[in-house]
């Protein structure tokens, strides 16, 4: 395969890539994974700084970074909102200019996290992080924002490639909406619908009434099934929706109201989602599927998404796609950050 | 000596440890230290990150450990609860095994610190850290929890024996209570003298009343003098405990109606022991010994658990024992963390 | 040029140091923005650990330390008060100088933040980091205190040397208040005119009324101006100051009230700052100067202290000076740090 020149590139959702940069970042994600700690990739960032920037804090994003930095030889910084001292609408401080072009001149790249809680309508996470992008040179990466969580997506389908091979058309893949007790981000399973369609996946979304999603990522997600030939269907049935499945994906996220406009009540989102007892997957259902895996971002609402025993169970692969959220992104940064 | 291997053990007391385990850690850390940034230490973590877990903040530990890293030519990440999302009996999230098998993917080792203000009955932290142990492949490291400090049991060994010979047996140690304000654990004095008379030292303890240790500990102390012909008694004098000693070391712990069962509470503690102004280890107390050493595992309260004349005197061990936490450590992650 | 030997000195600020010794950092410094990644370079602090101690947070400060540490090999821990458990007026804790002694045997060298709001009285800080020092035989370096900060200092005139040429004899700086919202300290300000004036500038400060800076340090800067044969002068005129000026160093700080002893109030200072709206530095005051460069030490607080047009102007060179942070550091590292 010819390589694609990947430097420079900022990975903000994998819609903004084409789907051949998006199978080199695999390929090259599934040879770091199996040679693990070898001298041709420890010495791809020597010396050199990435910058975490966490608006939100995060369990697997910030480990799986820092790591991946460390194990490219390099070194990334961990920050939070209150070391930096931006300027807000209630307060005076520093513009997102400022200090991004400062950040280009001390790093070899900037990831951003910036969730629901932390703005005040659907869509202004990306904004800002696009904002941070227009005003570096070095790339900028989502470690996850209000819409997209793009190195989750190619750790989904890396773990997908895994299990299934690498061709993933024709499978079938339900991202059903899971009750709980978290109140979750739309970025993970929009970011994962959109990516398996580019790759030829059925995909399925099952979600109660009032949990829809972006209707311009489902939009995207139709326009790609239809190019790739493969189908798309909503539908609001918690059991019929796994018949067939490969893939099952279950997983809470907030709803419609939510994003109504009002400040984010998390509270309000749990208590109505704690009521939807059905909307969780079992045993029972992945009976119905073609052998299914079952998928999952993590942290795991066990007991609420998904009972114990399909969580824990061997056709589980929750642990290698955490796993895999570290090789994704030493493949990314290695192609968009080094020399 | 033929070499044990320590390949994947975890390290959640030095009970758990052969002696012949802990003199090869001891040798291995002296050897460190007269050779401290030598190329056949420096390599042996390289490009692996080790995962500190802070249920508790601390100085010294995230301190040696995060150096410890660096030195063998790791990284050390520093994790507290706030980012963590786990699951309590108050709030949804994450489990401990979910947690842990994703560190053991990403991690060559695991530190966790637990103290009694972290959780509702002593004895809890212990089981916390086993908890995460049995769902690791990676060694787990005890950075203190409620019950062991193993760590410091270690570093507080190598300085005896860098002060008074390899061969402690027959020396005497003095673990007295010093009143003081900062409520203090049972770990570290638990974990001392638990080592100290593995390795053959009389044991004397000295505190007054109401400030017992955990009788289960108490009995495996006895249990380890009579097995190796060494001496072991208790005594609520604060004066004539010194009588002859080879090594004081004095440290204000904590009631035994802390642990009673009702919610922990440090400022009745403190004010219950600043009044036993007896307790304090001074110039007068140190002239019966046999000339000992003072040995304090750090941060010392001055004016309290002894005074400024003893812990800066000439046989204040103080800032050597600090160092060799970095030293064991380093021994301890190298033979137990590296291939 | 000969070599000084700078192995284990403090920079607490740049008047401890010769003009011979502040010129060598500053060579090095430029010697190593040009090769910045050489292998020269990235060894000087192989495994080695760097402590980075801020009781005040820090945005570019942290950052440009955290990765001088990793350019040179090198690792710096980021440390907060909350995790030190230092004695204070009103609570039990460490000594500094236990804590120093420890750090000594740990670290490679000691770097410290403290400003006003974490002090009473002003010079506190820097007390309170020289007393560090007696206590440490690493370097320890000033990270910005209540009365100076020298790495600011030496990248400030590195951005001078670069756009002006080496030789700052008779070149004018101005150093101006501004009105804003951010209620910043002297210690930039104060940092700068004394560099300034060591190395042969003519210095101009100019201010409202009430917003004097410390007077032993104007002393101090008139005499350097007085040695060099240089000019001093200090106006309240906000305009006529900028005439025939080479930079403009635009920045607010607090008025003398926030020093008279009581209780810093932030608010206050800011409100009495806000009012004074003739103290800004605009493109119309830079069209009487020289045609001057415009320095800041950011973050900017535009539309108080500088207008949007000047701080993103062509003369503007503040991204540079902030870059030159991390070469100035690098640069005090490897001259006091390394072996």
């Amino acid at each position: 395969m010819v390589k694609i020149n990947l430097k420079g590139k900022d990975l903000i959702t994998t819609r903004d890539w084409e789907v051949e940069e998006i199978l080199q970042v695999l390929e090259l994600a599934e040879e770091m994974q199996e040679k693990r700690f070898s001298p041709e990739f420890t010495c791809v960032l020597q010396n050199k700084s990435f910058l975490m920037f966490f608006y939100n804090p995060s369990v697997r994003t910030r480990q799986s970074f820092e790591i991946a930095a460390t194990e490219l030889g390099g070194h990334a910084l961990f920050l939070e909102p209150k070391t930096m001292r931006l300027k807000s609408k209630k307060t005076a401080g520093e513009t997102i200019e400022d200090a991004a072009k400062v950040m280009d001149r001390y790093g070899c790249g900037l990831g951003i996290r910036i969730l629901e809680d932390k703005i005040s309508t659907y869509g202004e996470g990306e904004k800002i992080i696009r904002e941070y992008a227009r005003h570096c040179d070095i790339p900028v990466v989502s470690m996850a924002h209000d819409k997209y969580h793009p190195c989750q997506g190619l750790a989904d389908i890396m773990g997908y490639r895994r299990h299934l091979g690498s061709d993933l058309k024709n499978k079938t893949i339900l991202h059903t909406w899971g009750h709980g007790a978290l109140a979750r981000s739309h970025c993970s399973v929009q970011e994962s619908m959109l990516i398996c369609s580019r790759l030829g996946m059925n995909v399925r979304l099952a979600h109660p009434e009032g949990y829809s999603l972006d209707e311009e990522v489902i939009g995207e997600v139709k326009k790609n099934c239809s190019e790739t030939g493969s189908k798309f269907t909503i539908t609001d049935d918690p059991v019929n929706a796994y018949k067939g499945a490969d893939v099952v994906y279950s997983r809470n996220w907030m709803s419609e109201q939510a994003y109504a406009g009002e400040e984010l009540n998390k509270e309000k989102e749990v208590e109505k989602a704690l009521k939807l007892t059905d909307w969780i997957c079992d045993e029972k259902k992945m009976e119905i599927t073609d052998n299914a895996l079952f998928s999952h971002p993590m942290p795991v609402d066990r007991g609420h998404e998904v009972t114990d025993g399909v969580a824990s169970g061997s056709r589980s692969i929750i642990y290698d796609i955490a796993e895999n959220r570290l090789h994704v992104q030493k493949a990314v940064m290695a192609l968009t950050m080094s020399d």
